[in-house]
């Protein structure tokens, strides 16, 4: 049983961090699937999908490491060649990878006690966003 | 078809990586399902999945790209909010991701000769850990 | 319903990076599986997956990140071990991760319009590759 769903949301850009929990919840719930597998995968090549503990102290930390190690005050030849000046986006998004597969059993996703979805807007602008949510299971 | 089964492991914590592929092809085996993919799901913050070749030099070197680029002797805006002291742990975990998705045809994974399937523990002290093992195929 | 698909292809090792977004949407559509998830999985230890726009300004751009944060010149534990001269190889395989899954709706792969599926092999010479594309859907 396979049931495609969308989640849309508005994002700030600059590594913009989003809790998606309750929505890729609900969606699972509302299926009608019990147990499976959710895939969300973001259809963009400057965002991302993983988990984090979503309080403001480990967002800061995660942003810093990725200003640290993909600074977005060098050069990039991606902006060299299309002037848009998101080419740390791009390395970025690649890195941290555009989809996330979580298991669910009864319903539920089986996700930690302090743990979230969420998704990463690595863009330098804002950007409305869709991203599909898959739903694989019985 | 759908197959939910759980893995449990004692960890060290401090980026201690545990060989799970064993258990993994072992729990695809049992559970009948003859092709599809297995997710390996942690439902934490603090630890992560991924594959390398086990042998204690490539560890070594893994736990070194860890050390530097999410290096533990930093302050972290987690613990300067939370103290628990394990702010580079959540920013590691996130990096590397909570989840993998494996093949596996005839009842057996489609892993390389070298490459093994790996838990990481990031977490800066000893735990107790349950992994999801979802099979869906038929 | 489950199709069990392989790709080939010829690298030439150093990060080398493939588009083979056209070869895994005609084995989806060639599959006859209208809605699912197609997991496309590296068995080697040395190369990955992600998905990436495919010019080759963010390509240098990417290639330059693996160059600094896991630098081929320096020593490592591996290398030291068998001799073999890969060992940033498998660490970079291990942080980037074998595999990537992608929803498609309709036969169609639900990729963005600058978003590409790329095959990364970060080993130290060339290889000649087998891909598995595991396509779970209905």
């Amino acid at each position: 049983m396979v049931i495609s769903e969308q989640l849309e949301l508005s994002t700030k850009g600059d590594a913009d961090i989003h809790d998606i929990t309750g929505e890729v919840g609900r969606l699972v719930q509302g299926s009608g699937v019990r147990d499976g597998v959710v895939t969300i995968f973001t259809p963009s090549a400057t965002s991302a999908l993983t988990t984090i503990e979503y309080e403001r102290g480990a967002l800061a930390d995660l942003r810093r490491l990725f200003n640290e190690i993909v600074d977005p005050a060098r050069e990039y030849q991606h902006n060299l060649r299309w002037h848009d000046g998101n080419g740390h986006s791009h390395v970025r998004a690649a890195l941290l990878g555009p989809s996330l597969s979580v298991p669910f059993v009864g319903g539920q996703l089986t996700l930690g006690t302090w743990q979230q979805i969420v998704f990463v807007d690595f863009d330098n602008r804002p950007r409305q966003r869709r991203l599909v949510v898959q739903i694989v299971g019985e």
